[in-house]
Parts: structure tokens; sequence; C-alpha cells
């Protein structure tokens, strides 16, 4: 991170060079067996990301579980037309809102899911995520993220509403042009 | 897929439960680990899909073959603004035009390039990711597709074209409300 990403500005890490453009599937695969590492004990059944920068991680998360993995899409296609949950999220980095959906036929109340998704910033994706998981009856075990940016609130919103927090790399800042990590805490 | 596909209509197959919205990863990477020995002896430099649904199988032969995979925006992010490759790419399913974009940091002269991507129709996508890839003034080594629908000209036009293409299911018709595979001619 601190060799391939680029800091846009006090809020915005660039990093497309190994997570939301080009990938290395090898440090994609390291990342889904941290996160399966962390959560092994929780009889996970199904792991959740929201398309398209969580779908590796997350794939990688579910290969090293031996389970599904599952992503909720940002917009009805016209092949999902069936029953889905929908939940209204807003992203801060696109400025827009957009309804992310999943089919009732893939998640229901005997699953336990592991959200998990490229990076934590408001966290509106990742409640939009446990909104969804929870309108199925499902328990959510909790939330990995690969880079958290610990400046903004979605962390503690996410901890304060009672889910587990998995963040990889934490970002305490991106001032002066730079990435400065928060200390570990927990 | 004849267990778990369900046919739309003609034209249109719902694979929702293994590729396009839920994934299998264990079918995913038998999928990567298909893709690579097809290609192994041309030193393919990087895996090139689109965004989503092509991403899971591009990444597991990514990782088979021990490269980076790249995938193509569907429009402009606020974090993708430097230079970029872009072509246009109509979408029958969606019935939508969309400009896909790939940074032409991650894409040059020195690749030679395996295009993936979960279906072949018309040929517009893998199309226009041969256009993105001869832009960069890569070679384009083929085409791995997931499913082919054979009924419809994207195979015809690319090898026309001179491109490679190796499809793991070949669908010769939807007809009847059922899945009716191609022989194998090749």
């Amino acid at each position: 991170m601190l060799r391939e990403g680029i800091v846009l500005n006090e809020s915005m890490l660039k990093v497309d060079a190994f997570l939301n453009h080009q990938m290395d599937p090898q440090l994609m695969q390291a990342i889904g067996t941290r996160f399966a590492e962390c959560f092994r004990d929780h009889n996970i059944t199904k792991v959740l990301t929201i398309e398209s920068s969580g779908i590796a991680p997350a794939l990688m998360t579910a290969m090293s579980l031996g389970i599904p993995m599952l992503f909720a899409r940002k917009k009805k296609s016209l092949t999902l037309q069936d029953d889905l949950y929908t939940e209204r999220v807003y992203s801060f980095t696109k400025q827009e809102t957009s309804d992310i959906t999943v089919s009732k036929r893939y998640i229901g109340p005997n699953d336990t899911v592991l959200i998990v998704d490229d990076f934590l910033a408001n966290g509106e994706a990742a409640f939009g995520l446990c909104r969804i998981a929870e309108q199925a009856g499902a328990r959510v075990a909790g939330i990995g993220i690969v880079i958290e940016k610990s400046f903004q609130p979605g962390r503690k919103k996410l901890t304060d509403a009672g889910y587990r927090v998995e963040s990889l790399a934490r970002i305490a800042s991106l001032g002066n042009h730079r990435v400065t990590f928060a200390e570990e805490t927990d």
C-alpha cells in the first residue's frame, strides 16, 4: 500500500495496482486465508459482498472456508428478476445512491454470513449488506475489510451496532499526501 | 448447468446459482485451472476481463498462471481518472451501451493477454477487451469463455477475426425450455 497506493486527497486512496482494477491473485488468496482464520469458528455458511471490487477477496475467503460466495448487485439486471432483498446505499466516493439487491433464493434463516468488502469508509455498503442478511433472517458473524479508513466513521458505526469488524489494514490518515496507519488497539 | 441453470427464454440462461450471483469457489478454481492449461504455453502476462461476473473466473485463471488479473470497468469512477483506454460496448442482455475502460498504467506492448469472460453471446464485450489490449500494443493470446451461446454470432465473429476461443460449455440451443449442448467439433 505504501509502495503502490496513490493518495489522491485527504480522504481518497487509489489502490488500482493491486485491489480495485489490477489484482494480485496471491495477495487476494492471502487475504481470503486471513479472513477465514478470523472467522473459522463461527460456522459461516456464506460469504456476502458487493460488486465489483469485493468479489475477489470474498471469493478467496469463501474458497478458504469451503463455502459459497454471494455478491450483491448494484442495480437490477434483466436475468435477476425474481424475489429480491433490496437496500438503498449511498456511496460517498461515487456520490450516488444505488439499490443493492440479493436474490432471496441464496440466503435465508439458516445462514450465518461473513460480509467481506475491499474498503470501509462510512460503512454504507457494509450496513446495507448487514441489513440484507438480516432481512433474510440470517445471522451476521462479522465483517472482513481489506482497507479501513479509520478516520471515517464506518468502523465506529458498525461496532456500535454490535458488529465485529476485522480490518487487515487500518489507515489513520491520508494527510500530507501519505498513508499513516493506525496503531493496533484491538 | 442442467441442474441449476434456469432457461428464461430462447436466448437467456440464468446461472445465478453458481456463476453470476452466487459462486462456487471450487468450480471457479477448476475453471481457472482449465483456462490456464489451455493457454499455458503462450507466455501470458495478464488476464483481462470485465466487471462483474468475469472477475471470479479471471482471478482464478490468473492465480493458476501466477500472473496479475486486470478488470475493465463499465464506467469511469472517481478514483480512475488518469489516462484510460476506452471502448464502447453494446450489451444485448442489458440493452445498453457502456464505455469500458482500462488504465494505461497496467497494460502495454510487452503484455500477452488472455481474455476471460463468463458468457459469450454476440461477442461485444470480448471484442471490446481485444480492442483495448490492441490499443495498448499488447498481443491477445486468446479468449477463455465459461459459457458460450453457440447459437449466437460471437464465436464466429471472434474466430473469423483470428482470435482463438476456448469455451468450457457450448450451448447449441435454449429452445423448448431446456439447455442443449453443442457437439464437440474442435
